[in-house]
């Protein structure tokens, strides 16, 4: 693939109660033009992963409304894969740029959560749940839950084990001036934290937040040191409920995704120096390293404990924005946060949070309990 | 563009109150299996056009819902324009054959209105108005009746004159099995229905309708004699609200997509024997006909009162599924019906409604209130 991103943009992540989900998205945008030196005419199309616009807000349209703010009449789309809607949406760009359609495209993922209550937010989200989970009265943290004890059982992994993934994340988020919470946190935090959904604690989940990402991506050839390259975009599904699954420790959508990810960019994970994969819960992340090839089944806590995945001590750097735990997970933003993060590291411009040596990363971006996964591989070609 | 479309389904569009979204969908998938003659694992990826799963259902993820039903994990993406979501899942899905990501896709369009009040039904169709108008309290009807009031000034075209675009889609559906609508009427019956949003009434307007529509298109050679080209995908926007705009009687995404849409397909409108425009109310039709170049400005009525786009009579024929009027307007499943529609014209499979000898179509999709266009043509090459 001939895809280079040029241009990112962020806004803090948090619960920003003074601005708006067009504020946000606004901010993330103009950032990104400032960071790729292009004006907006300069934009061929606009996509928006956003996924609760329309079920908490009423607001249709976020395509052409995003649109507007360019200013341009350009072709503009909203596109929604649960908290996978920022990875679908780059992901359609991209595809959009290879076909000669456009040359350069503005992708924007941007979620406002907080000006609503628990109750619609957590009816919200389980939109992205099966039939059966709303009528039995499931949340996100109970099926995740389900999950982690599946996979406690089969490996003989503790919640200690699991708690590990959120300190890590934590470690890495208090370098990020970015992200929702900056503080570190310990095993014994975890443990003590409200039991949200037996054996997943407070700390195992990934916080409610405001926020929004944006790049722009092209196919035109550039010279800028800023330039990183795209070369795997991969998508693949899977039943909307766990119970149609034959196993609750893998993650199929992910297993297949990622096979075609590392086959396209000719790469195994070995070649991987960092990642951002998809933490709205810890045993997420663990399920995540193994799918992805970054651990042997049952090893990923083992692998984490040991400091494998920590900057600093890692061979192989997962989450250092702090991931959805530390960073926070607006759910259409995190797809393309995570692609933020991965071109400031690439880059070498992640300042103290930086990955020395990293040359190519990979995204992992999920939604509902694994039902649909986007892959995507960048490196630093210069 | 080396694009086929080689299988179409679609639902009878209506008051359903038997079936689900999910069984609309469905319904329609099957048919554009049977019709194509592929299996399920045949089809690489699903892209679904739908407005309010999230807003009147809480359905969030529709993409990989409706994948399960194809069962095969593939990529599947929910993609979001108002009115025009159909045609624009149809324009992702081209860009992703064209890529070369995947060869053969389906798009599908579903949309389930009546089990909802009329009251949650506009209010959520005004999740596409700009905030003002919403704050305003205009309705869809309320608009169009803006851009009717000012094309009727300026033009001196009479609601006489109007009336006669919805007695001319209500002829067509007539002759349509699966239309919301097959009865006739006349003008006196449009003049004597209810006033809705002055000067429209409600016999101007089109319905509230369950349905779904369903298409496969790939870049493989196919030799079927039901194959039918697609040679044009273009899109454009506009402001969101009609306030940002310069004119109320011309849109301008139409007139940018259009003129996009004629050099790819390398046409002028003088080649086109059949058109599904996006008349979800008279007026709608009217600035259409004007916006593509089927007749000069202030003279659609006209071109459509001496018969020039009625089948039988005319020599461009424009909605002869019964357009949004009378074949029913299920927002997210309308822009692939156009393409049905279009498909069996241009295989001669229209049965009593059959336009004689054509050979290229062109539709229509637009949302908001020309907040998006999307321009498809369709050509039959054999």
């Amino acid at each position: 693939m001939n895809i280079s991103i040029i241009g990112t943009g962020m806004t803090r992540f948090g619960e920003l109660w003074k601005v708006s989900l067009l504020d946000l998205a606004h901010e993330a945008m103009d950032q990104a033009l400032e960071n790729s030196e292009l004006l907006p005419k300069d934009i061929d199309a606009l996509f928006v992963g956003n996924m609760l616009s329309g079920i908490l807000n009423n607001q249709a349209n976020l395509g052409s409304l995003l649109a507007e703010h360019i200013g341009t009449g350009i072709p503009a789309f909203y596109m929604e894969g649960a908290c996978a809607s920022g990875g679908i949406a780059l992901h359609n760009a991209i595809q959009s740029v290879l076909s000669g359609q456009n040359k350069t495209v503005m992708v924007v993922g941007v979620e406002k959560m907080t000006d609503h209550s628990g109750d619609d937010i957590t009816a919200g989200l389980m939109g992205a749940g099966s039939e059966a989970e709303r009528q039995a009265g499931a949340t996100f943290p109970g099926i995740y839950a389900f999950m982690a004890r599946a996979y406690m059982e089969q490996y003989g992994v503790t919640e200690e084990d699991l708690a590990a993934i959120s300190v890590k994340n934590h470690f890495h988020g208090s370098f990020n001036k970015k992200a929702q919470f900056r503080f570190t946190i310990t095993i014994n935090d975890v443990m003590k934290s409200s039991k949200i959904a037996d054996p997943l604690k407070l700390l195992d989940c990934s916080p409610i937040t405001d926020g929004a990402a944006a790049i722009i991506i092209t196919s035109k050839k550039v010279s800028s040191k800023k330039r990183i390259s795209i070369t795997a975009s991969e998508v693949a599904s899977d039943t909307v409920g766990l119970s149609g699954r034959s196993t609750f420790t893998s993650l199929s959508a992910v297993v297949k995704a990622a096979k075609k990810a590392y086959h396209k960019a000719k790469i195994t994970p070995k070649d991987i120096q960092i990642a951002e994969v998809h933490d709205c819960f810890s045993i997420a992340e663990a399920i995540a390293h193994e799918d992805l090839g970054f651990s042997s089944p049952g090893q990923a806590t083992k692998d984490i404990i040991e400091g494998k995945r920590t900057i600093g001590t890692g061979n192989l750097i997962v989450n250092p924005s702090g991931g959805l735990k530390a960073c926070g997970h607006p759910v259409g933003a995190t797809g393309i946060k995570q692609i933020v993060e991965l071109t400031e590291q690439l880059r070498g411009d992640a300042g103290p949070r930086q990955v020395n040596n990293a040359k190519i990363g990979l995204a992992h971006n999920v939604g509902g309990s694994g039902t649909i996964a986007v892959i995507h591989i960048l490196q630093n070609n210069l």
